[in-house]
């Protein structure tokens, strides 16, 4: 018997493809299209929204018989150990291969954002904490371990990164994002994916598109956006990563913008990521995505048009349910309503994409090969790395920070001594461990309170909880006081609990009404300052909080998101100056906690004062940052200059390191658009680079600043660069500017392409 | 001599425009496209934004030599008496009439939203007390009053109404406002069109278009919206007041939408308003908005570049000042940089306009021909009335409405003996008088104290202010309290004070960050419900305040906007049950101040539960109102009827007072469409009818609906009625419906043009 050319490798993907496609029956080809979620828990508490009424009932013999596109997070629904786990999957993909008639088996996908989220994998600081690190190649070493992992235990998809950029922070999302400025999303989210896919994992990018900008920042509420905004801040991430990193699946989005789901919407999943991004991957429903067309979006009257609007839009499979794509999607296009063109056409993405993952092969072998350690030594090591470098000192008027070896330190708040304030809703110890009790936490993560005893040997550390992260219980304040008045210093850990709708202060489904801090510890850290003791406060959140209330009084502020499960030591070693904070914000954060949405990306009316009782200034603005030491900026002699709107300009800077001990300084450059035909942000980042220095060293660094970057579309949609004045502001935070160059361009507007440059290049020298 | 052709009233205005722009140079031309502002205080406080720094100099009598196209706030600027004042714009157009070689004097506008904003006027209840009323003939009936003081003044023109539909509560100009709902706001902004038209004053729609929906509700921050959102929820209520109201300019908004600032938007001053509407008045800036298109959108880079941008977008006036229409656009025109044309147009529509008020008659005189009262008995009785029928009953669970004639009753609050309580922003004893301390406030405004005592002589009534509208200081509350325990009920009325820029908790540039009561107040009230004395909560505020704090523990619950120079009497009529109240609410009334922006007007997305940890459900909705009489509904039998994509359906209720008082309810009809190609609100409103009945008596409605009122615009940006099924819900509110008819629409989708119908016909009869 002679191999059919749909199995023969040595012919090119579309070409097995198509052979494969002509062999199959609609019911089989459309059995590519959807996923399931195997075990997944119909009744407790779901950990995707809705779960309960959108999940259907099938019979898993019968199914697999047609094959299956997609197995659902056969790690991420319940505690397995790794090894019993990935055999389990792989005697699972035996059997899908078994049943159906081309022993194809399916793609298994997981969550994987800071982390496998599998039990016992190493949970690694979140996006806010990458975004806070201004550093990718550190970001990609930690998605290059990720992958690694993913595809030891036999997964080939990783349900990440999110590159929403941060439009509300009262958003329960916002831990899962790089940030509120789109090129840090977009470089630091490519970097995550270049890693991911080359450990041979399919990244996919989400929330595709919109997500983030919900209305009042609750979750999947409509979007108000315009398309400049749209096109200007919300897709450029998606285009870096695409282009930049080359992620091969794309996550369709719940929201509706001005009225459009994104999951019905094919001007942005065919029109704008297929014809203009050339993207050929997969597009994905995010969970139950097709079933809201329907039942909350209503733009579907049935699961067959829903499943009908979904695929002519351009989404090729639906996770993790057969809800739409399963009988209805067949049955309409059995009676006509749907041409089967539409699933031929998802049919083939999905399976070049098994193709290239090598799922068609006649060796394919899903047993894994090696021993599975999800939380290795080097993992740990990463973790810890990225952990330091994101963690940022607000303030430290006083040089309290470092503590002295020997202080009496008295910790307090609900977040120091418990392991789960490190990890985000997407971690798995809180995203699926809390529904098992009795099961250890699989990982080791040290709190606060025990890194800095360990840090800090000679220190007298005593804690005191003060009270719960979210209830309203102030009978703790009494001892907390206490324990404060009788130290030198009072180390005040506060924050967040991340957890999933509504069961956490943070993650998903867990929005807030404003920013202030939750429960009562905004009322703790009144007590505590009222000592007279001075008070660090250690922040570990999902978001920004409102500090104006005790701006000037606290000995200082240390802001570290949720750093991990190496969070703990990173955290002790700021407070002990082993290490050297080098963080800078990725969010804003403001002084009181109404007034939202405001992010730094503000037209000159955003800005305006005299006309509103509100100041929406930050306390602390995007990018900023403290350091134990000190850096000069002595920037190249620079005039002002004209190029072309085709040209390019060198800006240099030579940053040194002048005070006693080794740190970071992030040189970060701002574009200012004095006049543009439309308003443009007073400043956004277009560029930064991370500059580690000894004492006394210094480096150069060099920007070298394209036209193309300060495009931005006009009135009439089209990417353009205007000619007129420019400014690049070298700057140590959006709102402090160390050094200004003027250009002007010269020449004809310029109409961009898809083409256009995306990124600044840097070098540095000494 | 020969009379010029311009001068003749028999020929055609066009003719005499013709005739008299061919005799002007181009400085005579530009100098009616522009205002000055006599006696503004450029100094002090101003009561336009940033009105110190926009101000020009210039010499007037040097000026006026040109002629001169308007005329800016002779009354509205500081406190003249009103017969003066007449005779003093009078002289001062007599003077400009006979600098210039024409004779044409200027077009006077002033404020006067809710009422003649001049000393002495009637200050009648704010907009969103007339969106309360949902009564469009009283407002109409205003407005005639308001128009006839005007005229009889010598003024021409006046800036209002307000057509912002509410899209973010916590907007300091939301009390300008009529509602958060289109359809209201442009029935009632159209009654109050035509009252003003009437009078033969030009009204000026505004703020053309999206102001209010600025991120975060900051004064004059830019807008995040969708084509959409704009044309279905911003935009009817213009469209409305142009076609039904007959208004005869329109002011362009000062904010950016989506990077686009109004003031230079060609596709929304000329495309939409010109060309689609066929609108032929005239569009004025608001102030120093041409100038800010410099200064705070940077979309120019000097004045001249501001004034080309407006006058090639739309804008043929500037207000009130020369700044960018005076020198800077005259060397613009001479240099080449702006087409001679654009003034030639800008410069007809003025001269039309001026033409058709009759100022281009050689028997123009501009002396009062009457004795000038702006606050008849007559201003005052209409006042009364929309005050009465704007005040709205939120909750009286128990009954302890209306008041026993003879308790004892211990009034408390900031609000309850201050005038200035009743008075919006724009009335001029809080616009302009409050800088005019040593002048009288020209009006009697009784307080509610003097109301409900002068309402009530044999009730024991104590006061106690309790504390101040927003300042920290919380000694009153002992006093409060006291008076509150000795009485049967205490009376609380709590509220905002309004005020320009900052100088208010409620007005234009007092934004809020959450929509708690002001200052201290919401602790006074806790003290008093603490108290066990059963506690009404009156409120006089500009916007909707979070209540959810109180609910089920306050006796009764009233809800009273700025009601006007008569709102005292009204709001103790309600207190003692010799009025009835009938009152509405424009506006939805949250259970938390954070969490905002919300309206009634979602799409399901907006409404889901499970999925966020918020629930933006109000504690009042949209619509609601209780009253001391009950009524039944009787709808007449309907079934599921089918009707054309272009039929109509008649649609019956009979609604019957079945209480033994009289009193008034309003039948709410609202449209649910279940599935669309985009994005539906769960419900809106498309018609209403308040009816006035006596004890017992019945009044039978009936809703002539037609299918165009089903419209909505599509991905496209087409107008469309699309076929399938629809249900009108009759209801007391939009969360309390009565009865829902379902209708099938059939035939083919239609596409709708300018001459859609706007407004579904209701008929009444017994």
């Amino acid at each position: 018997m002679t191999t059919a050319p749909w199995r023969d490798p040595a012919l090119p993907a579309a070409a097995r493809v198509a052979d494969l496609l002509a062999r199959m029956t609609l019911e089989e080809k459309t059995a590519q299209l959807y996923g399931v979620w195997v075990g997944a828990d119909t009744d407790g508490d779901g950990v995707a929204p809705l779960q309960r009424e959108m999940t259907s009932d099938y019979d898993w013999d019968e199914l697999i018989t047609l094959g299956l596109g997609q197995l659902t997070r056969s790690f991420g629904t319940a505690p397995v150990d790794p090894e019993l786990g990935a055999q389990a999957l792989a005697r699972a993909q035996r059997r899908i291969a078994a049943a159906g008639r081309f022993g194809i088996p399916a793609v298994a996908h997981e969550e994987c954002l800071a982390g496998f989220t599998a039990w016992g994998a190493t949970a690694y600081p979140v996006p806010l904490a990458w975004g806070a690190s201004f550093d990718p190649p550190l970001v990609e070493e930690m998605a290059r371990h990720i992958g690694a992992d993913l595809r030891a235990a036999g997964v080939h998809q990783g349900l990440a990164p999110v590159l929403d950029v941060v439009r509300d922070p009262r958003w329960g999302r916002v831990e899962e994002t790089i940030g509120e400025d789109p090129y840090l999303v977009g470089t630091i989210g490519a970097a995550y994916v270049r890693g991911l896919e080359s450990a041979g994992v399919v990244a996919t990018l989400k929330h595709f598109a919109g997500y983030a900008s919900s209305v009042g920042a609750r979750n999947l509420a409509p979007v108000r956006a315009g398309v400049r905004e749209f096109a200007d801040v919300v897709l450029p991430p998606f285009e870096m990563a695409l282009r930049e990193g080359g992620a091969r699946s794309v996550m369709a989005a719940y929201n509706e913008t001005d009225g459009v789901p994104a999951s019905a919407d094919p001007a942005l999943l065919t029109q704008l990521l297929r014809d203009d991004w050339e993207f050929t991957g997969t597009v994905v429903a995010d969970y139950f995505g097709i079933g809201f067309l329907e039942t909350l979006h209503r733009v579907a009257g049935s699961p067959a048009e829903a499943a009908h609007a979904a695929l002519a839009a351009g989404i090729d499979v639906e996770l993790p349910t057969l809800k739409c794509y399963g009988k209805p999607l067949v049955e309409a296009v059995r009676a006509g309503d749907v041409p089967e063109s539409l699933i031929e056409r998802a049919a083939r993405r999905v399976l070049l994409q098994k193709c290239e993952l090598g799922l068609l092969d006649e060796d394919w072998a899903p047993e894994p090969t090696g021993r599975i350690d999800l939380d290795s030594a080097a993992n740990r090591a990463l973790a810890r790395q990225l952990a330091e470098k994101s963690v940022v000192l607000l303030d430290n008027p006083d040089g309290l920070l470092p503590l002295a070896p020997d202080a009496r330190i008295a910790v307090v708040g609900p977040r120091a001594a418990d392991a789960l304030a490190m990890l985000g809703c997407y971690s798995f110890p809180s995203h699926v461990g809390v529904h098992h009790p009795e099961v250890s936490m699989g990982i080791d993560i040290p709190t606060v309170l025990e890194s800095l005893r360990a840090e800090l040997p000679d220190a007298k550390v005593t804690f005191a909880e003060g009270c719960d992260v979210s209830g309203p219980d102030t009978t703790g304040f009494e001892e907390a006081v206490a324990r404060a008045s009788e130290a030198d210093v009072c180390v005040a850990v506060l924050g967040d609990r991340a957890g999933l709708f509504g069961r956490g202060t943070s993650g998903e489904g867990c929005d807030v009404a404003d920013l202030q801090l939750p429960g009562v510890q905004a009322d703790l850290l009144d007590a505590l300052v009222s000592t007279g003791v001075p008070v660090v406060l250690v922040l570990l959140t999902g978001r920004p909080y409102a500090l104006g209330r005790w701006h000037g009084r606290l000995g200082a502020a240390v802001q570290a998101f949720f750093p991990g499960e190496e969070g703990g030591p990173a955290v002790a070693g700021v407070l002990s100056g082993r290490v050297n904070p080098s963080g800078r914000l990725p969010v804003s954060v403001p002084h009181v906690p109404g007034g939202q949405p405001w992010t730094y990306l503000q037209p000159p009316l955003g800005l305006a004062d005299e006309v509103s009782s509100l100041d929406p200034t930050p306390l602390y603005a995007f990018g900023h940052g403290r350091s134990y030491t000190t850096f000069a900026w002595e920037p190249a002699e620079s005039r002002e200059l004209e190029i072309d709107t085709d040209g390019s300009y060198d800006l240099t800077v030579t940053v040194r390191n002048t005070g006693d001990r080794p740190g970071a300084e992030v040189v970060q450059l701002y574009l200012h658009d004095p006049v543009a035909s439309v308003t443009r942000p007073d400043v956004r980042l277009i560029a930064y680079q991370r500059l580690e220095l000894g004492p006394g060293e210094a480096s150069r660094v060099t920007f070298h600043f394209h036209a193309d970057l300060s495009a931005f579309t006009d009135r009439s949609g089209r990417r353009v660069v205007e000619p007129g004045a420019l400014e690049l502001r070298l700057a140590a935070s959006s709102a402090e500017v160390r050094h200004t160059a003027r250009l002007m361009l010269r020449g004809p507007e310029r109409v961009l392409g898809a083409d256009r440059r995306l990124l600044c290049e840097v070098s540095t020298g000494e």
